[in-house]
């Protein structure tokens, strides 16, 4: 993409309504814009980060044996009756009424849904087990909206479901989720610790949330020691395995939120136990047959009729694009990992107009394809430098006449900060798609 | 994806609520189900059409020039009272009130949010020409959703915008989304024709609809023979060249709606003249600045400040996969065309157990790659030989005994019919992803 015609519209003030670092970057460097409280357009830079985060989701979700599908945002209140939650939910669910006076409303989750699609479809316990999940925006009206994409009204997120015939097979797909999770975060370049968590408004009694850590995050955590530095990013997963082994190992340590602290615990943990504070970015339940049972999803079992164990596992998509900036950026901005950068390289044209330099640009933007982003603007130095550090690129290649001249391209680094002189050919070679 | 675990919900029976055929062949193909009138749930068949339609939607605007953003699904109705359609729209609009009693509304359309998007992003005219599109869910709530996908109220629309400082730009990028279009529809292997169109609601001088022909079409439309067989599938276009002769050959020959026919013309074309029925599939308008005067879109030109002159361009996504099924169907089921079928090969087991088929079929489903959908379930032959029909992919490789022991597989084409026998090594090549 030439950045002389690409919709990027970089902010130089930081905006007056933004509270936290990655709300104001997300707007000074052009991915989203408001469009009202908690609703956000994303732009095209934007787009192509959450893009990437969701086809991270979605592969990993596909390694774990989850298939996609794709339910509507708004659905009919009826089915939230026979749950009994569409009276307790309260004033975060959109309620609508339809042209025929029908008690509609824009899903904030989907259990009542995808039961209501199960009983629809699958009788008999051969078709299972499933897991079924969607990524679709969902709506919560948030009383005081804030954060950005942090805490939106209006958000993308992962939901999935798993039907299973007995608590034990639906402990193998909560356990399938719980290590895809892990290898998500992981590939996204996050460390997330998994923690005991309450089950709200959703049910059941067994439950973890998974947070990472960050200086700005909304929530007081409390972790062993062991679980700083911990990195999935490498783990190979046979999902076909007994993976309970793999789920003690991260569950059996101290991991908790405020609200789920054990004095006694702490107190033995001494040295081993870190204060820290974090941000949810996913959260798994296990809630057997709250749903199934009160919508009647029942199928034929080798042993009759039973009502079928059902799970569900979230994740923020769009609410992970501000946590992958909480968790990684600087003074001059972001600095994203090469599994989410928008671009993976940046290329600055310091004398457009001067041929050499233009040629040499021309054959690296080519070699690049897709993951260029080309900043070809009538502009000064100064001004391409900051924007290319704002928007976060991983690499940026500097091309200037006097490296010209000499066949050289300057490489510069944006997470370590590191320069370096690279021939042309060696660029081409190194960056090429 | 194997069968025996895929989510693949088909129906023997065809439900008694579908009036068409292609909402008849979604429900029995398991591609969709009904979460309310008019709103419905994509099953992982159905999500892979849907997702390879959109994909070719968005690679063809990408190469007109387009760039792809993403505008929320709610709205704020102040903007539609800024443009003055909050109070026309009627009962189609769904409108909302949130938790604070502000109006909102699930968009219909997108001409006020972009207007709003744009206004706060760009100033001159130096950041000109843009054309911005997304791909996001659409309500429009229908008195009477019917036909499945191809009149539901909640529906996945391509938007596009365009931005330019004068009428003869905006012109440019008028044509330029007219040729987009031309190539999208061949793309998708259906024959689209332009018709001259009313403006409707969202105003206007110059407007085109897009049709495709097919016998269950909702419209009567009446066109030059000339435009039967016209084939596009092959064309290059240069999006940077003077565009207008191509339109205008498309725009001279008579094409018309119902409501736009001129029985003058009609009388002159004679035997030239054909009476069809057609499926709305595409609508593009030029509507200067009703937006941009009425919103205060201003953009600094070269000879002082002007509201920008704009377009907008629609193309039903989710509609697009009811009427490619009106257009590629027989009595058996779909007939999908290659670049939006939801797998390319279909790969049955005549004999599951028997070690030698067992082995060709899985080293045959391994060179499928992504694009193969294997029939390993313990079934009929004659059971997964009309579940294959029914959905209709481009290529089914049949194994059984026999031809396995002489090395063969046999090869059926969906579109024609015809069936061949090919050595297991010559089916890995041709078929291999």
């Amino acid at each position: 993409m030439r950045l002389s015609t690409y919709f990027l519209p970089t902010l130089k003030e930081t905006p007056a309504e933004a509270q936290i670092v990655s709300h104001r970057l997300m707007l000074r460097a052009g991915m989203v814009r408001q469009a009202a409280a908690g609703i956000y357009s994303w732009l095209p830079l934007g787009l192509r980060v959450l893009n990437k985060v969701a086809n991270i989701v979605r592969d990993e979700q596909s390694k774990a044996g989850a298939q996609e599908i794709l339910m509507p945002t708004i659905q009919p209140a009826e089915l939230w009756r026979e749950s009994g939650r569409y009276d307790d939910y309260g004033k975060e669910m959109l309620r609508i009424k339809d042209r025929h006076e029908r008690d509609m409303l824009y899903g904030p989750t989907n259990e009542e849904l995808i039961t209501d699609l199960f009983r629809g479809t699958v009788k008999s316990y051969k078709a299972l087990p499933k897991i079924l999940y969607h990524i679709q925006w969902k709506f919560r009206d948030e009383v005081r909206p804030r954060f950005g994409v942090m805490r939106g009204r209006e958000f993308l997120m992962k939901d999935g479901y798993s039907f299973d015939i007995d608590p034990a097979a639906a402990r193998r797909s909560y356990n399938r989720m719980f290590i895809s999770y892990m290898r998500t975060y992981a590939r996204l370049g996050l460390q997330a610790i998994p923690m005991k968590a309450d089950t709200g408004p959703i049910g059941g009694d067994l439950s973890h949330e998974f947070h990472i850590l960050a200086d700005t995050g909304e929530s007081e955590v409390f972790v062993h020691k062991d679980f700083i530095g911990m990195d999935w990013s490498e783990r190979q997963i046979d999902y076909d395995s007994d993976l309970q082994p793999l789920v003690d190992g991260l569950t059996t340590k101290y991991a908790v939120t405020d609200e789920q602290r054990d004095p006694a615990i702490e107190a033995g943990l001494g040295d081993n136990l870190i204060r820290a504070r974090g941000i949810e970015v996913g959260h798994i339940f296990y809630f057997g047959t709250k749903y199934s049972a009160a919508m009647n999803a029942i199928v034929a079992g080798p042993n009759g009729d039973v009502p079928v164990e059902m799970g569900s596992y979230g994740i923020g998509v769009s609410r992970l694009v501000g946590a992958l900036i909480e968790a990684n950026h600087d003074e001059a901005g972001i600095k994203w990992p090469e599994s989410v950068a928008p671009f993976k390289v940046g290329l600055i044209n310091l004398k457009k107009g001067d041929s050499a330099c233009d040629d040499a640009c021309e054959k690296l933007y080519r070699a690049l394809g897709t993951e260029g982003l080309y900043d070809d603007r009538d502009e000064r130095a100064g001004v391409k430098f900051a924007d290319m550090e704002l928007i976060g690129l991983p690499w940026t290649l500097v091309i200037g006449p006097k490296g010209v001249s000499a066949g050289t391209v300057e490489v510069k680094h944006r997470a370590t900060g590191e320069k370096s002189e690279m021939t042309l050919d060696a660029a081409l070679v190194k960056f090429a798609q």
